[in-house]
């Protein structure tokens, strides 16, 4: 075929990769050549119920014939936000959905200026928030930020009101102390995917403990960790009662969807002025079709096991580097439950700056990724390890296989 | 029901609402009392085949036992952009999904300003591209840029980088003429949804001649007019060549969507230099569910008759317009093909600004869709009427003899 356009996404590129995914199950992904992967991606989490869960399959198929929009109030959307007002903590009243964790981020900031009636808002290196424009920049090996601001198209007179602060240390606090009285929120994920750790709470506590203080809010970003962590996500967890949360991928079976919650502070400070104007709707927010898959999804969380999600994720993890000790190869598994990461060190890092010191060249984790990719491994590009309630033990065992023999080859390259 | 949440969208509020959604098909919608209303909204264009299109809902139900996201390269997006080179202007080469219209327009203006190297980005008083951070502003009746902003929740610094000029006039070029040096990029709707006009293509060609003398790239956002007004969209029907073309809405079902579409020249002025990072994914963005619905769609649209959907239009608008006429009532349907707009007025205007100051008060406005909607007729919230292929001539006639009862009905309380 000869291809007069091109698809602008990494890796969508060509229309001959013969590596193209046609159908997805469970933890597996097929390819068009016939390969079947074990998928350690999972949509980037969006798959938690694994792929082509039956409950979803058929309530999207049930819906679709009586609509996949209708841009009006319907029913099925207050299905779902009963099941979510058992799921998310109940001092969040507010539900905006949107279609992306870009947009529910974009709200969250927007609705936090509006409710502070500030404008700075600081974010944390190594963190990532979509693609907004508010915390969209390249930290970690490289802290050239009006470099890469201009670079990702975005304008660097807005660096005036964004603050991208250190992660995980007293730096942290030394320069949040400078701008307490201009920042209108902080937006962090409780656990960084570029840094997921299982020790994180105390720094957590102490930046609500500051916000509250200085009466900054506090934005927790669970787009991965809602629902995956534990049911009610990371923030409970942690013991974290944020302002504002933004959720999305894993309740929604996989479509297109985005959450934005806010407490009773929140909204009496934003929607409680009449006089202010927040855009809360866009065509494609709260519609019918995701709200059902929603809600199959939602019903099925509710049954599952977490305190055994989470076990299992720690005896993966503490197997692996087990044996990764054992053979004295410079990579471990870090994580906190079933949200995890390869790092390409056997050193401890408290942050993704001092990780990206610490890890092997660039090109030898390519190496890796490359070997993985031979054995039958869909490896998520960006490094997050986000199993399903489908990977069970054949599919852990198949994972840690691949994942220490790959150690073992990368590492003849050191 | 006892709600503990709050469904933060316009009119989603109440899950007591009777006239809650449950089903949509072709021309209609019915209410969960069983109402069945004729639909003149369509989800803002998005069912332009027609709510449930079978060959859609077929389509969909196929794809979605076989996964709804893979975040991998797929076959069924390659499928879709297969006939989306069909039908997309071909000097339009590289294809940037995402899940939404602000995504797109966007994507559209980070690639604009990366490609350009400079950073402002004009638009225009009464135009709408979503709830990006660069066009948002409340134009027409109230021009207090700064205040809105802020109420939007977006910081004022950044009226530095964007610039809101008045639409359709003299004055457009006088303004544009004194930052010509600073603009990365001008973009417009060919056809404005707060004003959508047939003789508007004078304007569009002397705003793109601008451009192209001064080296200014030219965005067109289609996600209205895109697929509607012309198979190819406005920008082909008024003759027009922007470097950019952003899309959403009417091609994929209903399905979320964003698309923006580049040149050659654009490309290579952002992609071509390796030394840039754009970011072009996005964990939903060219997902296979999406893919299928698209296929479906576009397949279908291929094969419409596109004259007579204008003609069909047109004769829709000219019978409204001479029987108001007629009766002498002070409103009017402007239109450019099945792309339409009551106005509250019957007097003449070239803009929004214009059209805000000749209509009649709100509060007349919210007595006239009070009484359509008594009509069992769902009438657009931002006012514009987006018929599908699955309007014929009896709901056509429905949605003639409805606005004109209504219009002489509302003329009671002037």
């Amino acid at each position: 075929m000869i291809m007069n356009y091109t698809l602008r996404h990494a890796g969508y590129e060509s229309n001959e990769d013969s590596n193209q995914i046609v159908k997805a199950e469970g933890a597996y992904l097929y390819t068009k050549r016939g390969q079947k992967l074990l998928d350690l991606c999972m949509a980037a989490g969006s798959q938690l119920l694994g792929h082509s869960n039956p409950e979803i399959v058929s309530a999207i198929q049930s819906q679709v014939s009586k609509g996949t929009i209708y841009l009006a109030n319907n029913q099925y959307i207050h299905e779902t936000c009963e099941l979510l007002s058992q799921v998310v903590p109940s001092e969040y009243s507010d539900y905006i959905f949107s279609n992306s964790g870009t947009e529910a981020t974009q709200k969250a900031i927007r609705i936090s200026r509006l409710a502070s009636g500030k404008s700075l808002i600081a974010s944390f290196e190594g963190g990532w928030h979509g693609s907004n424009e508010w915390t969209l920049h390249d930290s970690g090996s490289r802290f050239d930020l009006d470099k890469q601001a201009l670079n990702f198209g975005i304008p660097t007179s807005i660096n005036k009101d964004r603050l991208i602060v250190p992660y995980n240390c007293d730096e942290t606090f030394e320069i949040l102390e400078r701008h307490k009285e201009k920042l209108a929120a902080i937006i962090i994920e409780p656990i960084q995917g570029s840094n997921p750790q299982s020790n994180i709470s105390g720094f957590l506590k102490k930046l609500t403990a500051f916000c509250y203080q200085h009466n900054i809010l506090i934005i927790a970003d669970e787009i991965i960790s809602g629902f995956r962590v534990s049911l009610s996500g990371a923030s409970p967890k942690l013991g974290l009662k944020p302002d504002i949360i933004t959720y999305g991928k894993s309740f929604a079976g996989g479509l297109p969807v985005g959450l934005t919650v806010i407490n009773e502070k929140v909204s009496q400070m934003s929607f409680g002025n009449p006089e202010n104007a927040v855009i809360t709707g866009g065509t494609y927010s709260a519609n019918p079709l995701m709200a059902v898959a929603a809600t199959a999804t939602l019903k099925q969380l509710i049954q599952k096991n977490y305190t055994s999600f989470n076990t299992e994720s720690d005896t993966f993890k503490n197997t692996i580097n087990s044996e990764l000790l054992n053979k004295n190869l410079p990579f471990k598994i870090i994580s906190n439950g079933p949200f995890l990461r390869l790092a390409f060190t056997d050193k401890p890092f408290k942050s993704r700056a001092e990780r990206d010191k610490l890890e092997m060249p660039a090109t030898l984790q390519k190496t890796f990724r490359d070997i993985i990719k031979k054995k039958e491994i869909s490896w998520p590009t960006n490094g997050i390890v986000l199993p399903s309630f489908e990977h069970r033990e054949p599919e852990l065992r198949l994972a840690r296989e691949a994942i220490i023999s790959s150690c073992i080859e990368t590492s003849e390259f050191l």
